[in-house]
């Protein structure tokens, strides 16, 4: 009798089996990466897509703001030349397909109250958030009309929003604006600040193995240990979508280090020189076609 | 009642509780850092010790050996200048008191058969190796009878064994001997080769944080799933007990990966450049004072 299943079989059968007592749906755990459009989404990306080849990730974001009918507003705000990243982004989106892109160039806050804030959103299927520096791009519609509304559209699942680099450090409350590598763990390895607060539960780094900051992700989240930490390579995004599914996609990986398990850390009470002790981070590394279940803190296994 | 327990008295009383339920000797979770003189200790030191201010784990070495009754011998030979850095140790041991300093200048294999060799680790009570190439290091003196018995008198604690940088590298079965960082986790990250099996349950990284490699040592894990990742930052030791207790000494952290959790990796089948994913790596970042538990696998919180 077991010599009739094959292995690939039984693995499809444990796959099936550990859905179903992960109480998700099997197709959730099944499918295979970008195979249908995702709506709503939010879509993180480390920094350094590509813009010039398959431009895969570009790409997704365009298809799930609706492909041939998408309509999107690019925020070039975080960059110091927001003319030329804008026209950049502008042509790549143009290029994909998009119905409608328009370069919301802001250089001042507040630029819209509502309720034209909300038309303004409303125009528009998907947004994307440039690189630059996520200060000055919080700083320019961090709190506005215009921000809140955007984080409303996602949560009623109208709009699609991406953040590249700056664009995507800003994503969470906690928002890691700037610190350095090469050193212990210490709390002056990062600096934080506010973010857009549109995924309150995380703290996103980005350019992350690329730039060395695995240790400024875990100072942080030292810090916040109430969030889940989000670490994204360049040219790879993490798709996070309304069903708390977080997916990978690009060339590199997605680090998760998750605090929910520390049973110590020194973080409260030694100075911002001092060498931190933590016990017990889960970090989970994840390349394209991984998911993460950011309510159950559990990775599941890219499809069979 | 209640009012007449004070805050650190009712911490006091934690921690001893919590020695109790991990089943450890009070004492153990409560003494102070280095407070005794360790005997027979194997200590892997990240590199970059201090040399000329207090010296503090160069003297805790020194001490760990006999303190003025020390007899040390030195092994340059990971370096391409023995003579010099051979020297540079040989003044530091004797400053700090030790009764006789040797430097074993050994620059080819074999270069002592038993029961010479026997006789040559039998004339000290504590070897240095230092730091230089630790292919260099192995390729002169693993798997020699010289090797063989310093790890056979360090099991019979007649022995205390330390190593800085490449002489840290070398203590493992399984042994890093180069990779890079500023890259997302793939398996041409990290080179290994085989060590010389002092501690063969641990992969050593030296030159941890301060070199960026989290992600190369996370790397190395995945490929070796049985053992436990340790990252010894700069002028840091990770001194290993006969007791199986690992404690942390110096200025920066260690890092314990252990992979002992994973509940899935792609480590088998993806090609060299391809992203790793690894679920469930558990990651305790320890500064001075802390202790780990190698084959409990859990971190001890430093003493109250």
């Amino acid at each position: 009798m077991s010599q009739s299943v094959s292995p690939i079989d039984r693995l499809k059968q444990f796959v099936s089996q550990s859905a179903n007592m992960l109480n998700l749906d099997e197709d959730v755990a099944i499918d295979r990466g970008m195979t249908q459009i995702i709506k709503s989404a939010v879509m993180v990306i480390g920094g350094g897509e590509d813009k010039v080849q398959d431009r895969k990730i570009l790409k997704a974001f365009v298809e799930s703001s609706g492909g041939s009918q998408a309509r999107i507003a690019i925020i070039p705000c975080a960059s110091r030349e927001p003319d030329i990243i804008g026209r950049i982004y502008h042509d790549i989106f143009t290029d994909l397909g998009a119905k409608v892109v328009e370069v919301l160039d802001i250089r001042e806050r507040p630029h819209y109250d509502y309720p034209d804030a909300e038309a303004l959103v409303d125009r528009f299927t998907g947004i994307f958030m440039t690189g630059g520096d996520q200060l000055r791009l919080c700083g320019l519609i961090a709190d506005t009309p215009f921000a809140i509304t955007i984080a409303k559209r996602i949560t009623e699942q109208k709009l699609v929003l991406a953040g590249t680099s700056a664009g995507a450090a800003a994503m969470g409350y906690h928002m890691i604006s700037g610190g350095s590598s090469g050193e212990s763990p210490h709390k002056e390895l990062v600096n934080m600040s506010t973010g857009l607060n549109i995924l309150p539960e995380i703290v996103v780094d980005q350019h992350f193995h690329n730039r060395n900051r695995m240790a400024r992700l875990m100072t942080a989240i030292a810090a916040h240990p109430d969030r889940i930490g989000i670490g994204i390579d360049e040219d790879t995004v993490a798709i996070f979508e309304p069903n708390h599914i977080m997916r990978v996609l690009g060339r590199g990986t997605v680090t998760v280090v998750d605090p929910g398990e520390i049973s110590y850390s020194n973080q409260l009470w030694v100075s911002g020189s001092a060498p931190l002790t933590i016990h017990n981070l889960r970090v989970h590394i994840l390349a394209a076609g991984c998911k993460y279940h950011l309510l159950k803190r559990i990775p599941i296994s890219p499809s069979v």
